[in-house]
């Protein structure tokens, strides 16, 4: 792709890139509907009371306000400033998807089933310093699955295996589901004396850019960490298995916790189901941590073998107590997809590609310009039968007329001669048919744009 | 519907509502795609300077200012409110879908083939107040046939059939397109002597609101119309022909200007169409202004019939100076389907129905908390010929797990006994049959979810 985005952070897709795009919101739509996942959608704006209910967040936030007020003059500098900052009522982008569905869930507890399995593919907004796999406005596809009061383990289990078989279903390379679960580390971390959990996290989730050394150092200066357990918290994130043998080598490790125990045989239950339902998909990698705070089990982030300075294209986890009414808690488990990360990369190194332009497989030229109505004649007949037709505008010679269907993609050009004789011209053979418009199709593989991996 | 937005002018549906309205947007996809329009999508945000490109707007815009700098600290006052005022290059959310085709068409003209097609299904934001029909944030779905420079007019006569087709094919009651030309109505307007002619259409444009006594009022008072001036106005705007007769009473006015016949001969055409193609869905009907400057010919608004005071539910027309670039001009023809409006309405109204709340089809019981496995295997027998299936996470008694599959509106239950026999049973009527997971379908109408017009 030579072109570049006419504002930086904001991709914009050329309509052949658009159907591989498409080609992987109708791909992940049918997984996540095959699975009983519900669509919803949210507004594209919070609060910023919401936005931070969390305490601090790490996302750059878009906050909004209105270029002129009710009576149609421009707002005063007071009002437009006033309307972002101390005001919890102000409204502000979304940063990602989980915050308004946790909002929306409890809103609407009282008419939803639960547990109430979602999938929400919409676009999120983050006014960071755009790079390679980082925009400002992105598209993401998530499905969670949200309990009310309480949600069984298994659906951390169910929601990796779905997502393993959506991303399969993908025109990508090779990926990797790397999870680990938070009460594994924070039991391990407890039970090698450092209570500042949290903190610890923070480090490890660094050690991919700075490396362990540089970690040590951090658990040692920031949190008062021995040398001895800044090697231990190190070991353990060292342990990365494709099956379950990861038990056994943390065992090795000689921590003994309850909390830990609880995190050892809930991994070791998602890394059973992938290795038998997902295999080569999915590693135990005790490395993960995960930045934002929410997550209480289970964490995932997916990288694509041989694109992992991509980051993640698939993150989430476990979170019990994102979203609570009253005493009423709904714990969930989700994860979500960088469906513009995704693309992006498609695109950039051509790793997918549609076999055309644009969605019609036929243009019915004109004989003369008084032939538009019974060309339009012909064009619904092969619509009523599900194939894309445009009509030409102009009665421009024949030879003008295939060269705008060739410039436009469009693989057949239908012409009706005065005496109504039908025939149609495979216009990248050149092969012409008799044709009838009641009977007349072309070759499966011609019917609808596919998007084929290169 | 006794939910109320959360946030007043935010909608957002159940997820029952959220099916009606992707059988809306998938209805109009398919539609547009058989017609050969191409997807594409432009960013939320122009900035300013774009938005406001063709003078005063009468759009309210929402304005973004980042929370944070780039350094993390919160911005200034002075920034924040920098950002949005006299500054071209700050960023806004974009108000309709048309203003940013035009700057994507003129940005990527060397990459599109012309006449270009596409559709374009997006959310846009105004900062109005909330009212019946009126959102602050609302789905759009647009088509544009844009030219390089030149467009046949032909086009304006496909567009409107197009969309007759693709509203006939919704879920709606019976529906008008209302077609004027701007031609037409400046060339007469011209041709009685008032010159000020973008004037007069502002007037008419309130004809309906104010009455024609008060419009003849306001041209007389603003415009210095003479009375006879404002009454031959007037008996222009009252003409409504559901056929081409429009034209004859046009001639009885005795007005005479080039223009005017232009506008004649292509409101004529339009309507000639109509009446074959798409038979009582169109009206010729002169008093249709559009508020908007940028119409320089044909003009559309759409009621719903019985439904009139909603608005106008889908508008457009021909544009032929929106977009340009240097000497080149881009004209275009287009119209644009308010989806929020007529998903409010078709919900509030329930005009329409879900045959299910949920995707699933099936739920596969759980014999024993041991069998969470096998059922898997039977449940991805059942995807892998396109059956939405979910799979019970608890062994729960069979009556519980039957309620569960209930509640959440799943139409069958699956149950594998201990010796792997299967049957399965629809919970609407009790019947239970056996079944393999190989083979087993159910009837047509339940397979995937369908919206019906009640």
């Amino acid at each position: 792709m030579a072109r570049t985005a006419s504002l930086s952070g904001f991709p914009e897709w050329l309509p052949e890139e658009r159907l591989v795009e498409l080609h992987v919101l109708d791909t992940l739509r049918r997984v996540f509907e095959l699975h009983g996942f519900s669509s919803i959608e949210t507004r594209a704006v919070e609060t910023v009371g919401q936005l931070l209910r969390k305490g601090e967040i790490d996302k750059e936030v878009y906050g909004l306000s209105r270029l002129q007020d009710d009576d149609g003059a421009t707002a005063t500098n007071a009002e437009s400033a006033a309307s972002h900052k101390g005001d919890p009522h102000a409204l502000a982008l979304h940063f990602d998807l989980t915050v308004p569905f946790a909002r929306y869930v409890v809103e609407n507890a009282g008419y939803l089933a639960f547990p109430f399995r979602r999938y929400q593919i919409q676009k999120v907004w983050r006014g960071e310093r755009p790079q390679e796999g980082r925009a400002r406005e992105f598209t993401q596809a998530d499905i969670d699955i949200v309990g009310d009061g309480e949600l069984p383990f298994r659906y951390d289990v169910e929601i990796a295996l779905v997502i393993a078989e959506a991303l399969s279903a993908l025109p990508i390379p090779d990926f990797l589901l790397r999870i680990n679960n938070r009460k594994l580390a924070e039991g391990f971390y407890n039970g090698i004396g450092l209570t500042d959990t949290a903190g610890v996290l923070r480090s490890i989730d660094k050690l991919e850019k700075i490396g362990p050394a540089r970690v040590a150092e951090l658990l040692k200066s920031e949190l008062g960490a021995t040398e001895e357990q800044a090697q231990s918290a190190l070991k353990l994130a060292s342990i990365r298995t494709q099956d379950t043998t990861f038990v056994a080598q943390v065992r090795d490790l000689g921590v003994s916790n309850g909390l830990l125990e609880e995190g050892l045989t809930e991994l070791e239950q998602v890394i059973a189901a992938a290795v038998q339902r997902a295999p080569g998909k999915v590693v135990a990698d005790l490395s993960i941590a995960r930045g934002l705070d929410y997550y209480t089990g289970t964490v995932v982030e997916t990288v694509l073998v041989g694109h992992e300075q991509l980051g993640s294209i698939c993150s989430g986890g476990r979170y019990d107590a994102l979203a609570s009414k009253g005493n009423r808690k709904f714990p969930g488990v989700g994860l979500s997809i960088g469906v513009t990360r995704l693309v992006s990369r498609i695109l950039s190194q051509d790793l997918a590609r549609a076999t055309r332009s644009v969605p019609t497989a036929v243009l019915v030229a004109l004989n003369s310009d008084d032939s538009w109505g019974a060309a339009q004649d012909v064009a619904a007949e092969l619509r009523s039968r599900g194939i894309s037709t445009e009509v030409a505008a102009k009665a421009e010679k024949f030879g003008k007329q295939i060269k705008f269907a060739d410039r436009r993609g469009i693989p057949f050009v239908w012409f009706t001669d005065d005496d109504g004789k039908h025939q149609v011209k495979d216009i990248r053979s050149g092969e012409q048919v008799d044709a009838d418009p009641a009977t007349w199709a072309p070759a499966a593989e011609d019917l609808h744009v596919r998007v084929l991996k290169a």
